[in-house]
């Protein structure tokens, strides 16, 4: 049972959700996809100081949702929401045209502005971020790269004393569904990208990801939140991944290797090296164990060495969880209220019994019967072999051999291995390990 | 070369070295491994906003290093500090006691802490943020868990939007270091133990990290930093990986596992699930390729799933790296100057003249002579072949196959592919990828 101590409860009548006297007024200029996901986390966990009061859309009518509260006016009038009381305007529109005017127009008002808008933050991010600093508002972008991967919030937070010298990563989900699932039907080129988009893992016009235009674009926003260098996307190389075929992968596992899709900026002394494309990586490599479209993407540090951030590079929800952590982020810097580094806090009952199969090794004087006194014990308090092994040449005086359960909960499992333990033949205590999957 | 913006000189000549104006006044408590790394990290980089007034240790003199700048004050003196006018006080002596006490009176008197204390923080975080927070100050802990893995501040920051409800881990070093000698080398524990003690990975008396003692006090600020649930070391059942043997590890191959020490906690509606000590986990998944002395972090979100951080959990330089991390973000809110998302910008050179192992796959109308003339270009151009592969079974008229070059600059190798993919037996362009290592 919990103990809570101040968590807001999930209900509409904290403040956040009913009135936002010390809070932070928040307009989602983008209701697709992740703007959806953002309002919904926002409702299912209202935060104190973030007052959700505008949501813009086109043809908003269409797009209303019975879970929004009805404090939070819909319109399709983006120009009146810049001009509205809203302190931070959150830009889920993407693409280059209204974005950019309408994040500068934000900007230019003071308002700071939260966005998952990979194209114009490379493009426009450093002249972005000089506005922002030059208003005394904030610009914060942590959803622009590998969605959920909390990357870009690293490298600002807990990565920022380092002096880093190298990023690479497997930024394109849709370049990393297509080369592995080559890889693992050895299907041609053509027929993964036909599967990829019957999937909705890539679009019709597919150009942006196959040819690493995406990829760079995410690229030259690690190269400025990590490296602390401005690059303009088309000055990095791009290859495609359509050269790529089953036969390829035939030979790359000859040299160990398997193909991914890398994205990659080294800074040296006179300059920086930066590529997007497809490359062999060792099977049993970081890189080469990517499956799906997920996203990896490894630093390199001066004084912390290397670092990997692994998890879902794209999607509604993990996408949106960047944005709302943005939003928090600079919530917590408008309203003056340091939330501290753990939150407000519950006191749960604290228990060992999870439910997993188990290992169990026993060391035995080998002599008849042995397993069918095991196997009764066993049977007594419902627990089910899964398997029995037994590795030959050992001596028979101190034989180990080893029983794997089914899953059962360690509190079931207890009093049986009291009772195994305590058996004539028994040399060691049973080691008792769980299996996790 | 790069066009350096706004960037500060790595010399004693900028403000934070030279005065502390407008930076905020930093003593340094405890010049062990990671104090003197912490040390030499801001003198290699100052930051603006970051002025080191104080470096606190017993029998200062002999601690005394030619790289720190001469206005730092060292001394044996901790209560004269913290009756200083210092703002921020780094506790790096580790311990509960007097850690505990000091950590206490710098929060009282209004100053914010910084530790990598993470016996400190699992027994009194809670206590102690309340402290901080009822003074106006802040307490980071970044450092406390995973050392330069940045999975406290990515909880804190980019994954603050999401509602995590399990955390996994990696956590121990030692143990680690120890299990994975014994899966790869099949040696008794008690060798793996003294070689491990014998590197320096081990201490003495090792029971800390064996037992379980040291990982469980890390899952409780993990709990506490991304659960938000308050859980007393104690009450996390801790088992032992002394009774690991080499034997166990042949058993869990069989089973398609590895052994590794786990600590991990499930947020349940009835409770946490949490415990320590030596599971089964898959040789392929995240866990069991966790080699020597790394540390390996998972969450799980109820929006954005699993997330997995990988990176050196100890030493002085990447523990370091937390601390100073943890500095920037305290020293910044105590300046009220926002560090924009990237910090000062320089705009360098691009270029992708990597220099890599190569893959070249040819299409080729089967003739004599073909290895021979691209041979010859390659000898031109001093381009090393390192093997040619080449499958059988397929049709003369469409024959693929790879050469493989040594490291070469994309430069060198560019003007011999141009050559290369010119000859009238091939069929179709040379796919050309790089080989990552």
């Amino acid at each position: 049972m919990f103990e809570t101590t101040s968590k807001p409860a999930a209900s509409g009548t904290v403040p956040s959700a009913s009135n936002g006297d010390s809070a932070c007024r928040v307009a989602l200029v983008g209701f697709g996809t992740v703007g959806r996901s953002v309002a919904k986390i926002l409702c299912e966990n209202p935060q104190p100081n973030i007052h959700l009061t505008h949501i813009v859309n086109r043809k908003v009518e269409r797009k209303k949702q019975p879970w929004v509260p009805a404090h939070v006016v819909w319109t399709d009038d983006v120009q009146s929401v810049l001009k509205s009381d809203s302190e931070i305007i959150v830009e889920l529109i993407g693409g280059l045209n209204p974005a950019h005017q309408i994040v500068r127009s934000a900007l230019e008002s003071g308002k700071s502005v939260v966005t998952a808008n990979k194209q114009l933050i490379a493009r426009h991010g450093p002249d972005l971020l000089q506005l922002a600093a030059s208003r005394g508002c904030q610009l914060e972008f942590g959803a622009s790269v590998a969605g959920g991967v909390p990357v870009l919030p690293a490298l600002r937070t807990g990565l920022c004393g380092d002096r880093l010298h190298g990023i690479a990563g497997i930024l394109n989900g849709t370049c990393n569904y297509i080369l592995s699932r080559i890889e693992h039907a050895r299907i041609p080129f053509s027929e993964a990208l036909e599967e990829a988009q019957a999937r909705g893992y890539a679009e019709a016009d597919a150009s942006e990801d196959l040819d690493g235009g995406d990829a760079r674009a995410k690229l030259a926003i690690l190269a400025l939140a990590g490296l602390h260098a401005r690059v303009v996307p088309e000055s990095v190389r791009a290859r495609t991944i359509r050269a790529i075929d089953a036969i390829d992968f035939d030979y790359a596992a000859e040299l160990g290797c398997t193909i991914r899709q890398i994205s990659r900026a080294d800074l040296k002394s006179d300059g920086l090296l930066a590529e997007v494309g497809p490359c062999l990586v060792p099977l049993d490599s970081p890189f080469g164990r990517v499956q799906r479209n997920l996203n990896l993407v490894l630093t390199s540090g001066q004084y912390g060495g290397d670092m990997a951030f692994l998890g879902a590079g794209a999607g509604g929800d993990p996408t949106a969880v960047a944005v709302v952590s943005d939003l928090m982020f600079v919530a917590e810097g408008l309203s003056g209220e340091k939330r501290t580094a753990s939150g407000p806090v519950s006191a749960p009952v604290v228990s060992s019994d999870f439910e997993t199969p188990w290992y169990l090794r026993f060391y035995v004087r080998d002599q008849p019967g042995i397993v069918a006194r095991l196997a009764e014990i066993m049977a007594v308090h419902r627990l089910n072999i899964d398997s029995l092994l037994q590795k030959p040449g050992f001596d028979k005086s101190a034989l180990p051999f080893v029983i794997t359960l089914e899953p059962c909960r360690d509190s079931v499992l207890h009093p049986a291995l009291e009772k195994m333990s305590n058996l004539d033949f028994s040399i060691r205590p049973c080691l008792c390990l769980p299996i996790l999957r």
